[in-house]
């Protein structure tokens, strides 16, 4: 009983991933849109002040039960991915 | 106009940012239920095969734009996660 429990926790677990992942890339696709309007108006691409207004808005919204400082720490390594991308993109509009 | 846009975007990336939270703190909760199962029946709890598993599946169906090493890195990181939050829930359910 126990196992057949495992496994549909493990199926759930998987259709979370899931759905993490098409966040995270949902995530990935505004920060490119938002990119391209900051580089045309000459803006800077990593903004330190809004970084830690997005942080300090999840550690308010976090119901756990990941502590802030976990919490955290999954959001700065999203988005510095974001932030590389974003710098990968530039390259590749220079080499045009 | 495009500062409203960026605005919009930004608030659009606020409610992307709270949705990821809820959902990696749901796979949390999914994670703790895991482990409580595999405690009772005396499994380990981290299972580099499943992990492995679950890499995979994530990758195939990575659509980007975040490259399939990133999704990768993304995703060990909230592993690492889930196995930390559930040996600091033994340690505490060992001076109970």
């Amino acid at each position: 009983m126990s196992h057949n429990e495992l496994e549909q926790l493990r199926k759930q677990l998987d259709d979370v991933n899931l759905q993490i992942l098409e966040l995270i890339n949902k995530r990935a696709e505004m920060v490119q849109e938002i990119g391209q309007i900051k580089y045309k108006q000459g803006m800077k691409v990593f903004d330190p002040v809004r970084e830690r207004e997005m942080l300090n808005q999840l550690i308010e919204n976090n119901q756990g039960p990941f502590e802030n400082k976990t919490v955290e720490h999954l959001f700065k390594e999203i988005f510095k991915a974001g932030v590389e991308l974003l710098e990968l993109d530039h390259r590749k509009a220079l080499l045009v």
